[in-house]
């Protein structure tokens, strides 16, 4: 059972933020939820949001506006923390990109992570079924989404559940992690020096093995002034790999935006949109 | 001339934050401007947003979710900090309502706010004139609106300086501060003992003597799970001075909305929407 934070009216929903004991990463952990209005009288669509680092389960009902359009389609949004908290590992809080707040959205297989950072299990798995049990959440109607190590998050977490988000999209998603010193530096702490593990939790390694699983497309939105653009997010890598593997995408590349949340808000509604097309009815 | 702090693009236009030195504050002092696209060639209406106690510039832009509308309409939105900062008034950052973020929007005249404490001033006079010189600003339609304390600055400058702003609207105003404890305590700190001096910074009081200067009405939206209404905001007060001085007003209760920003981005939309049809073309 999720213990309530709280919870605010919003847009005719609620707001809500939740704790819950998980079992797959042994401590407490966090997520926020948008119940639209119409869960109060059927089951709806869920649209899991997954955040980037430093980032909390805050972080998007804070900045990115999604419940307006949420309320009007009847979606509902979970938004996971993005780490374990407080595990007692050495050094957890000691990088920005490393330990709290970067866990990367994978099960990690090296010590000292490996106990608790299970967050791919987490979210696939628990939350999943939590919302599922204890919400009014159509489950064989989810989606999933997110922004830089949280694009990569949901890329890659859609391309390993096929079976569980019929629909994905991204902002300036981590597209090819084992490329770049944010990926690098996760994978190598988190699941060790073996780059072939690593191919597994990479989109455009993923993207070239799983052969085109999402036909009604994918949509990716990009700032062109985003500063980590051409070292770590290397979207053009992901890009190459569906056009190997014959995968419908929508890559858009937006003149003068940065990495922020003012950049997410400008096209939330696209994402709404296009996630709606597919889950809803 | 206000110096850049950042600039982010947002919803095809430009959220900015400033920073400049204030002549009238007597110390720098920070506000931010989205500037729709459509300030690139023409002159805008400008709307000016004030936030509650312990906000800043940055709280608006971030929580509201007001660019998308203003976007579209074609209004810049500025939103000043509220209140100076790093004063060296001893102090000034002990409590959470009286002080840094807390500056009621009034020129203080008791001793030690006096010197910098000139909110009224540095808003009505000097932002005002360095967004019409600086910025792409049409002064001459130019409307005002807030939360909570920045509610009360909103309808007690709208309604000090009827010359300057053509239209208002408050979210969850403190709208007879003369008895409320916030506004007790702050107009005893900030203009002394004599009661007579509150009045001339308590919108129901003042309603009453400048008979309804807004003929195009007033729009208040209240939340009632808001924990504050009852003890500091006091609409009704508010509400029975417009009648007594015949100004139309609309006023809005929302079963199951709090104080917070997900109740002011539910009803954003409306405001932009009043404001626009006010200032609009």
């Amino acid at each position: 059972m999720a213990d309530i934070i709280s919870e605010h009216r919003c847009h005719g929903g609620i707001q809500a933020f939740y704790r819950h004991e998980s079992s797959t990463i042994g401590l407490p952990m966090r997520f926020s939820v948008f119940h639209p209005p119409q869960e109060r009288s059927e089951m709806v669509p869920v649209l899991f949001w997954l955040s980037g680092l430093t980032c909390t389960e805050e972080t998007f009902p804070i900045k990115a506006n999604a419940q307006r359009l949420a309320a009007q389609y009847g979606l509902m949004l979970v938004a996971p923390d993005t780490s374990p908290r407080n595990t007692g590992i050495e050094g957890e809080d000691r990088d920005w990109d490393l330990g709290s707040g970067a866990g990367f959205y994978l099960d990690a297989t090296a010590e000292p992570w490996r106990r608790h950072y299970r967050m791919e299990s987490w979210i696939t798995e628990e939350l999943f079924g939590l919302v599922r049990d204890e919400f009014n959440a159509d489950t064989e109607r989810a989606g999933i989404f997110g922004h830089s190590m949280g694009g990569h998050g949901a890329l890659t977490l859609a391309l390993r559940h096929p079976d569980r988000y019929r629909s994905v999209s991204a902002f300036a998603p981590i597209a090819a992690p084992s490329r770049c010193p944010w990926g690098e530096k996760a994978f190598t702490a988190y699941l060790g020096e073996d780059r072939e593990a690593w191919r597994e939790h990479d989109a455009s390694e993923l993207m070239r093995k799983r052969r085109a699983p999402f036909p009604q497309g994918i949509l990716i939105d990009q700032g062109l002034d985003d500063k980590f653009l051409k070292e770590q997010l290397l979207p053009l890598q992901f890009e190459q790999a569906c056009i190997d593997a014959g995968q419908p995408l929508t890559m858009r590349l937006h003149e003068g935006y940065d990495h922020g949340y003012y950049f997410i808000a400008s096209f939330i509604d696209d994402h709404l949109a296009f996630h709606q097309r597919i889950l809803g009815g």
